[in-house]
């Protein structure tokens, strides 16, 4: 029998397991298995493949063979118990003879729940929860939150200096922020299912979207590039070239642009602040991130357009869950206080 | 002899009983002396009087009675060695027959300095530099700066929104911050010389611009509160009551209004937005104490307004130097990246 701290090491390898398949996995659930010994020595991972392709027990099954036989797998969900595109992971854990499956959330979705229960009839050890905090407000969170909502969890993306200017008066806007602040926002951009930006941003910076490692490679997952409102886009717009999906999207109306991306878990709205503004006034951000640089315009853009609020206790109040140093640039992070 | 750990304690504890002299020695610089036996054992502590009254080592050499003779005196200021409102400290050093003088920084008066060398001749132990840089950047740097350019420290304070906003489009504006973010601003205001403020805000506003204990108590130092601009106050403004000292200066010139100010170390400007623009367009802000809350509100006035700045290149870039979590809240501080 493995040990608590051991399933909780085995956990986070799972957790860091499925982060690869953040965006990828899409509307299907980034989950992240991990096939473990009696000393709780890795025998094999995996993460959810894209849609059509194997969830994350099978990969990690198929790669352990028969070293699974009597094992313990460690998964961040709760395997599945109904055959979509693929067979059910609860029978395939049965079949491969996995002594324990240990999961760290309970699947939300009454068409693929009921997974432990199979496995406990097998006559399979099971154990929940472990881990449960991280995976809900990790790796997982866009899907819950899209199970919950039917929408998927949104991002504002602020990237201003600390008197909230997102350009100076002659649009200039390049750079506010430093190296390590956009880094940080490529290695964000990497994990989603989606960028939105509106028409008068792209005509405006012919900003590419997508998502590179710091030399300027493409990183393996690029989310959909989602243009939204009236205005024409010209044919030799950065957005328009194949380094990843654009969608244009002829409208302002947030809500009507979220159900138009059914499969999107985690999406990010860039800008500009009219498009920002709307999103806040139709109560559509579930997080910010602020990257605020240490300077001081005076003047230029506002980050955020007018959202009808016009005295301060209709104001959009969130709470602070992470403040990182970022070189000279700071990012804060913040969620409602409640979830929608 | 006491070991070097033991030096850096004493240096610590004077630079913590510097901090109670801040606003108050001025023009004087506040200054922190311990008296400390062999074993490192504290004999008696003292900080600057205001101005007329003893310097910080003549009040811990009088505590220190005889008790001071082959004792180490730990002082913040290499001791002054002219006859100002008092004598000089190096002489009262001598005369109390210390064996040992630790001091962190020379100074850089011409008229008060050579204490060290006055110390020397007298057959009494000198080392400098104990603790330098902690005291430069802290209790000292205000008296030092004006020492070097002739005009107190100028920080610049916002308490907005992360989209920049310092108040709602129907002017409301309390509280944006919360409280430990207001608490943490009183505590810097009870170390300052002048807080800055424009008639527009205390016409706008009423703030009292008192520094006050979480309990709602003045604190033992209040600044001196400086209304600039050509409005009239009313009387009932709570600016007139006698909680602290206050000055009206009729100008829109901050660099007028510094020069009205000749004993002033270190300055805080609070506002409004026009005043801040006005500091920053004539370059003298040092620091900016950024104290930014989880709310957006997409209208209402900017933090700080126009300083004439039209394209990014001209912004007016700082360096962070701490990045404070006040609970909901941040405290960006930000300083030049060179010295004015």
């Amino acid at each position: 029998m493995v040990a608590d701290a051991v399933l909780l090491d085995a956990m986070s390898r799972a957790i860091a397991e499925s982060r690869s398949a953040a965006g990828v996995s899409s509307p299907n659930p980034p989950v992240g298995a991990v096939i473990i010994g009696e000393r709780g020595d890795v025998i094999a991972v995996g993460s959810t493949r894209p849609p059509g392709g194997p969830h994350a027990e099978v990969v990690a099954l198929e790669a352990a063979g028969e070293a699974a036989r009597g094992a313990t797998a460690v998964v961040t969900l709760e395997p599945c118990n109904h055959t979509g595109r693929t067979g059910p992971c609860a029978r395939a854990l049965i079949d491969a003879g996995v002594a324990r499956v240990v999961y760290a959330v309970a699947d939300p979705n009454p068409a693929a729940a009921g997974g432990a229960d199979t496995l406990r009839e097998a006559g399979i050890e099971v154990v929940s929860g472990v881990g449960a905090a991280d995976v809900v407000d990790g790796p997982l969170r866009g899907w819950l939150h899209r199970q919950r909502t039917g929408r998927p969890l949104v991002i504002a993306k602020i990237a201003a200096t600390v008197d909230g200017r997102v350009a100076a008066t002659d649009g200039t806007s390049q750079w506010i922020t430093g190296d390590a602040a956009r880094e940080d926002a490529h290695l964000v951009r990497s994990g989603l299912d989606a960028i939105i930006v509106g028409t008068g941003t792209v005509l405006a910076d012919d900003p590419s979207l997508t998502a590179r490692d710091p030399d300027g490679v493409l990183r393996p997952h690029q989310p959909i590039r989602v243009v939204m409102g009236h205005r024409d886009i010209p044919g030799s717009a950065r957005i328009r070239d194949d380094s990843a999906p654009t969608r244009f999207i002829d409208s302002h109306d947030p809500a009507a642009v979220l159900a138009a991306l059914p499969d999107a878990l985690v999406v990010l709205v860039e800008g500009g602040p009219s498009i920002l503004g709307a999103f806040f006034a139709a109560d559509l951000v579930d997080e910010v991130h602020a990257y605020l640089a240490p300077v001081i315009l005076g003047a230029g853009a506002n980050a955020v357009a007018d959202l009808g609020v016009s005295t301060l206790a209709q104001a959009h109040r969130f709470a602070t869950v992470a403040v990182t140093r970022l070189g000279d640039d700071v990012r804060l992070t913040l969620r409602r206080g409640s979830t929608a």
